[in-house]
């Protein structure tokens, strides 16, 4: 039994195939009668007249899977448009799943994307521990970006946390500061961790520490930004850079600095991370911060799903640079 | 020529539907022996082993397109979240298609959603202002949330931006407020417009005007919210609240408002607009806004758009109303 082809369809419509094309794709430029007389041909051949169906044959669907648990997009929308960038707009479309962190959910999606077609999956995370790999018997190629999965055979794309760590520190070190601390989130985040040892490890190398010692661990908050600055100052150690966790954090210490009447960045320069626009371009000054390239990251990732639905599958974690971008809250860099 | 069904597989394969349905779905359950001769037989009787192509005869898909032009997905993803909600996370997957308020990108993600035989589209605009209709020749019912369709025979949904300028004014008049102020965005946008006239009708019934007489209309930035402040406060005319048309702008009205060392809310009270929880929620005092219930909104859509599935589509637009969160920076209302 051969499978009814939009050809077959045309013929019994006694109709050019680019005509039963149209009909059957909805398109307005073919008269009612005819498109009736095509979608009743299609019925009584069974032709499902549908794009998978279509290039099933070619093997490519020109659809991706982007499975997210990213509820407020911060990270998988920039990852989401690298992504489609990569692909050209006009070749393939990203369909968006949110699984909200939740693994029910998440293979539900899963299903609902593969039973569509899909010709791969990027599977973009809510932080960037790492997660459960999806398993390898999947019909179609995976992608993990921004959380890394735990199998080593997988293909994960990341964010240099250590690296941008290490710049920010780097930063701050080339506009002249010495005494530097670091406030950040909740250690059990990797991000935090690995930022800390990113900044750490940089200092070390010219034999510097952190100020006071030691990290200040707490939350993601301007709060915690606000506060830990706070008993920073109250400790009495004499400061001239802070570099925040997140620019969340960022904006709470450059409100603490202001109480304390401390000029940013003549008396105290701040870096944040994450370059979110709506808070670093906004701050007083605005912020100097670390600059994930999210958008990057959903490129090469993109690229990557390409390579492995062609046939060229690759595994292990890549980790994709970050950059500075400078703004005032840090003195310019001659 | 009768469609190849799963019963035809199984039949070839010798094994019972269930098992050339797990087979066909890469389910882990399945021994590879079985699985390989169950691919065989669908390959010989070209069975196109899709969801699609087998709920074709049921009609349904439990597929919904969300197209988008909401970059940041401050609207988009509380509104998807919403629609998953109503239409249950175990039956219907919600694909979201970001179209970057580019209309061949949009045609392009929208072929490739009909395409998918999705059961029906909801479409998401940037703004609340009015967009073209994808036209009524559509395969699928399309209903519109947050941007209204321009054609009175779409169903829209969107948000009460005239009665959310109203509760805004409502609760400040409540905590005593007389003198009222209001600070928002560009006048392009009709949620400035929207939210102003509300703002103004609300008072008027008191026989009341907003301060210096009239709205100020910016740009929606802390900036914008911060120099307008600093003008207001100049220009003499006291004032003890004031409006602001979006969180970011009252953001900025809460700096100035600190910088002229005034208390909030004991000297002037600052109403925000969005509850954007990263904005409001850290504000110092924390921000009293007007939220627009987008989770609502989607919930909504989601039950419209299976009204219009099941063949009873509605027209028109549809207004949600906004509900008041009460934080600090408004006095509590008795």
């Amino acid at each position: 039994m051969r499978a009814v082809t939009l050809r077959d369809v045309a013929r019994l419509a006694e109709v050019s195939t680019a005509t039963a094309s149209k009909a059957l794709n909805g398109r307005p430029d073919v008269n009612a009668a005819t498109r009736a007389r095509v979608l009743a041909a299609a019925s009584r051949l069974s032709f499902s007249p549908n794009a998978v169906a279509r290039s099933l044959s070619a093997g490519r669907t020109g659809t991706v899977g982007l499975l997210t648990s990213d509820l407020e997009g911060r990270f998988s929308l920039p990852i989401l448009m690298g992504a489609e960038d990569a692909f050209g707009a006009e070749q393939t479309s990203v369909f968006l799943c949110d699984a909200r962190g939740d693994a029910i959910r998440e293979q539900h999606h899963l299903r609902a994307l593969l039973s569509r077609q899909v010709d791969g999956l990027i599977v973009v995370g809510a932080r960037p521990d790492s997660r459960p790999s999806l398993g390898a018997r999947l019909s179609v190629p995976v992608v993990y970006a921004y959380s890394p999965s735990e199998n080593p055979a997988d293909l994960s794309l990341v964010c240099d946390n250590v690296g941008g760590g290490r710049l920010a520190v780097d930063h701050l070190r080339t506009a002249g500061c010495t005494r530097i601390a670091h406030i950040t989130g909740e250690p059990d985040y990797s991000a935090a961790q690995d930022r800390a040892r990113g900044a750490q490890e940089r200092l070390a190398e010219e034999s510097l520490g952190l100020v006071t010692g030691r990290v200040w661990f707490g939350a993601w908050t301007e709060g915690w930004g606000r506060g830990a600055t706070r008993r920073l100052l109250q400790e009495g150690e004499p400061v001239d850079a802070i570099f925040a966790g997140s620019d969340q954090i960022a904006r709470g210490v450059l409100d603490a600095l202001q109480e304390a009447q401390l000029r940013v960045p003549e008396d105290v320069a701040v870096i944040g991370f994450d370059n979110w626009e709506a808070i670093a371009r906004e701050s007083r000054p605005a912020l100097t911060t670390v600059d994930m390239r999210l958008e990057s990251l959903g490129r090469r990732a993109a690229q990557a799903l390409a390579a492995a639905i062609d046939g060229r599958p690759e595994s292990g974690v890549v980790v994709n640079g970050c950059r500075v971008v400078q703004r005032g809250s840090t003195a310019p860099v001659a």
